[in-house]
């Protein structure tokens, strides 16, 4: 799926060396080692995938949660089953990556034994990429998915204010040929420094992308404060159905009494939930037919005609697989903001900086 | 919620008469006694409801299915446990309605017993709003879920053609206060029915519903042969999430191999798939307290400060029970095409025509 040369003009470095850097940072962050693993392994998987906005640009966000109280790194994050396919983990106010595998972990535990199982999470911080999660159980040749509510963010149908997060749905599938099918995506429209983006290119955004303060759809990037949810109230009530989940169940804050990610201040603790699922696919049919069949649906969509002949038709997933190929092949592009955070964590921690792709 | 008055000009009939009559019909055309009670009460539950799209306006539609030879009258639908939380329906190729409710009363009798349960239905038919199913899990205190397969009507992004259906997501849950939270909403932006209506009304329709024969995005009702997906490339990613389930999981045809409702001959099978989940809510917290919770969340939504005064803000579902309030109280409104089709049958079943509301 590589393109055959690089994607961008910024600086790439060695996928390894990145990682190592990850972990390192979080390490020397006094966080429980298995954690940081995970939580290493999940920001720099999203990133290889190419879904920056996901990846290590979080990772001095995290440690700053950890200095400033939100995010516990020793927490005792425990998992109790509750019947033969339910469960629930306790995060401790641990990282959200390392909540998130072990219930995804022990999900398809159960399902391995009974067929399907499903976790909620409480008291959690911020997790990542929710695929992180869903490949787990495609890996496993099982059904995964993975929700999380999230800052508020989202208006609804004729409200002034934010309400919901950007709550991802994600689902991933194993296929015969190629990596599992994944689709992780908000409920919002699109996300806000997507918007933020095309305002610095002098460029405005479509109706149904953004609102004012006020609550007002806006085309200004500039004015936009709130996000508006994908197919008007379809999104909305998608967004719901994942605080149901995440939120409701797990006895955690909903809506707009989610702790801000950003807006909030690092001392305050997220109480974030997750929800996450896994479904043995052989419970239904022979595991190979189901990857030759989904791999035979995915190639009959690429092989659409086209309206632009050089514009492909796209599953789920296809360029995060194309960027994984390009980023193990020429390095992990890392732009100037995130380097210089990573400089600064280096010289607090007296880490090595990593060199550049050579 | 009901409104004080009637919400329409059309005329209106006692809803129990209808649902008699509708019964009667399936009787009378040989569907065997269950299948005919469960259809007659999935189409009638629906249009009280206020869905008319997917309500009593399809009898005739489904019995025209059983003389061409589609719908198998005397269907022997069978469920198979796969595992503790998974089995599998086969619907024989009766009504979907009927395997469709098996599937799920069996995925509510595994979730008392383990948790969960998940049931995948193969060789199936239309089944209607998918509403039905789920909210007879959250009737049993557990969440629910339900999707289906559909005609080929969605085109993606920068293909030409039609591929997945209106590919439904369902999911309810149970309140305190009032009757279940439920989502049911199609992944395309809208209807075709919608924008035939606003076509006939001599309105242009909003860009991003419909796609002209040639695959280019279009505002004239009159030039839509294709519907888009809710949020673009979004809504194409969850109708194939639906598909996975329905069609891959199955062993059915995907995508744009799917018989069509209204394109293809009455004599065709449809081979629908459908999936049905149930979750036990108690598995996680205590019911009652989630469902205070959910009654919470609903009503924080509801009372948030509004753009128009006079334009509630709404949760899934509000309108649907705002519907049947009205139209227990005042009687379900039929216009005059359904009546035609009604009267059609009863006269060649030799059966009474319900009378008007006094």
């Amino acid at each position: 799926m590589g393109s055959g040369k690089p994607h961008s003009e910024i600086q790439r470095f060695p996928a390894e060396d990145v990682y190592n850097f990850v972990e390192a940072v979080l390490l020397k962050s006094e966080v429980e080692e298995q954690a940081a693993k995970v939580t290493a392994r999940g920001l720099w998987q999203t990133s290889l995938r190419g879904v920056d906005s996901h990846g290590i640009r979080l990772l001095l966000h995290y440690i700053q949660g950890v200095r400033g109280g939100r995010v516990n790194p020793q927490a005792h994050i425990q998992f109790e089953k509750t019947s033969a396919t339910t469960g629930r983990v306790d995060a401790d106010h641990g990282f959200g990556h390392a909540a998130g595998m072990l219930a995804m972990k022990n999900a398809i535990e159960m399902a391995r034994e009974s067929g399907s199982g499903q976790v909620a999470v409480a008291n959690s911080n911020h997790c990542g990429s929710m695929a992180y999660f869903a490949l787990e159980a495609a890996k496993n040749d099982m059904i995964g998915t993975a929700y999380t509510n999230a800052s508020p963010n989202m208006r609804s149908a004729n409200a002034t204010t934010r309400f919901f997060g950007t709550n991802p749905i994600c689902m991933a599938a194993p296929m015969s040929r190629e990596g599992p099918f994944c689709y992780d995506g908000a409920t919002t429209m699109v996300a806000l420094n997507k918007i933020r983006n095309m305002g610095d290119q002098g460029q405005d955004i479509p109706n149904g992308w953004g609102a004012d303060s006020k609550g007002k759809d806006t085309t200004d990037p500039a004015a936009v404060s709130q996000l508006l949810p994908m197919g008007d109230y379809k999104g909305f009530g998608l967004a719901m159905i994942v605080d149901i989940l995440c939120g409701v169940m797990t006895g955690m804050p909903t809506g707009d009494q989610v702790t801000d990610m950003f807006r909030d201040s690092n001392s305050e603790k997220r109480h974030l939930g997750h929800f996450f699922t896994a479904t043995r696919i052989d419970a239904f049919q022979e595991a190979s037919q189901f990857k030759d069949r989904l791999q035979e649906l995915a190639d009959r969509i690429r092989q659409q005609p086209r309206q632009d002949e050089d514009t492909p038709v796209m599953i789920p997933g296809d360029s995060e697989k194309a960027s994984e190929a390009d980023r193990k092949e020429f390095g992990m592009p890392i732009n100037e903001a995130i380097l210089s955070d990573f400089r600064k964590l280096a010289e607090e921690l007296d880490l090595e900086m990593f060199g550049s792709q050579s």
